[in-house]
């Protein structure tokens, strides 16, 4: 076993480290209240530092960060098996460690191609158009504890409040995009492009957020569609936000 | 700056380490002596311990790792600026550590949306389709010295015995393709579809393989045809290995 001449010393890699946590939980925290409550919820549900390493990102004084670009300066620093990306305003109610690593490992064995796991998303190519027909078990300002369309399941789009991914497995998300809007629906087609499928697990949590749709909320929809209309005419896209119509701009449709 | 809580450690994560070597050669590795031929032309062209790290995806012994898993495995164990990955029958002749830094950084500063770089390539969506139109600066088993249609310039596939990527925005390839062809141009085709560009860039060297185009070789078209057809219907991709045509299979044509 050479590899190592002296002039430099290259490091063999061969398989995953066994010193590796299971878990990093990426944040956007805007709120250091909203975080210290994530926190807790946390530590509460079996995360600890051995198991488990939190990553921030600081966008506490203004935004450092946008949607697309967060994820994908954490990913680089991640060393846990799984990486987790959430908002703040999550809190786990009573599943946690154990529950996770579960729903992941299931989804392992029976979706070996599974890329992206979530909490609420739309399900993968609807027939019908007329409503949004997503997946979902989550509390939030909508209800409590609102169970729907069949978990776990395929996704097309998934929520940005909790996302996580395979770190031997990752996927990027766009760099033409940029905002706060979007960028689970990006993520779910780029791991689409890239082979693989998204799903939503049984994994129950609380999104103190409600999300808001104002201007730049049209405007990320614009772009979106302009970027992916040409790689999936026709397509109905269904998000949390709303169903949308891949139509290319001059074959003019309303969102 | 509270952000930590006596439960958890939370990293806050801002820039950059101003630590991280400026290179991560990541090398594939099938021949020990070859490697030790690359390591040493690193090392007298000044990459050193220093500016430099060396990963090695280790096939001495069989293919632990093929062409669109190797790179996966080692990005997420990089720690350098600039991720590059090569085969390891590349030998440096001269050009070095500070002109690679120097073509990147000018590459920075006037392709800013650029995700891939090497030294072999097919140009960009050229017009005609008869013939090849490739972008290189490579000594081979084909020619020493050779120069061709415009380095730098933009492309669509890169020959994969030398590609770099900044390490804060990587592109990813495919899940759903495998073996040891057409992982260049599929890493292109997903940094297009990421919203990014690929270019050849004036960084000259030998690359002693010639590359092989065996049964595998026309299977690995097919599938990579099947992917791509469906996302770019009828466009012609030129890559070192030959022009490939993406019509879907129904379509028939020969490649």
């Amino acid at each position: 076993m050479t590899l190592t001449p002296s002039y430099v010393t290259p490091t063999c890699v061969t398989d995953e480290s066994a010193d590796d946590p299971d878990f990093t939980i990426c944040t956007l925290v805007r709120s250091q209240e909203k975080y210290d409550r994530l926190l807790g919820s946390f530590a509460r549900t079996g995360f600890t530092p051995t198991n488990s390493e939190f990553l921030a990102a600081d966008n506490r004084d203004g935004n450092r960060f946008d949607g697309y670009g967060w994820q994908k300066s954490l990913l680089t620093r991640a060393r846990g098996r799984f990486v987790v990306f959430c908002h703040d305003d999550v809190e786990l109610l009573g599943a946690g460690h154990a529950q996770l690593l579960q729903a992941l490992d299931d989804l392992d064995r029976t979706q070996p191609d599974w890329l992206l796991a979530g909490v609420a998303g739309g399900r993968y190519r609807p027939v019908q158009h007329h409503r949004r027909f997503l997946r979902m078990h989550i509390s939030d300002p909508w209800g409590d504890d609102r169970l729907m369309g069949g978990v776990p399941g395929r996704v097309e789009t998934l929520d940005e409040c909790f996302i996580v991914m395979r770190r031997s497995r990752p996927v990027i998300g766009s760099y033409d995009l940029e905002g706060f809007h979007f960028y689970g629906p990006d993520l779910c087609l780029q791991a689409e492009l890239l082979g693989g499928s998204a799903h939503v697990i049984d994994f129950h949590l609380r999104h103190h957020g409600g999300g808001t749709k104002d201007q730049s909320f049209q405007e990320a929809r614009a772009r979106f569609v302009q970027k992916y209309a040409p790689l999936f005419p026709g397509r109905h896209l269904h998000c949390t936000t709303g169903v949308v119509h891949l139509v290319p701009p001059d074959a003019k449709e309303g969102g």
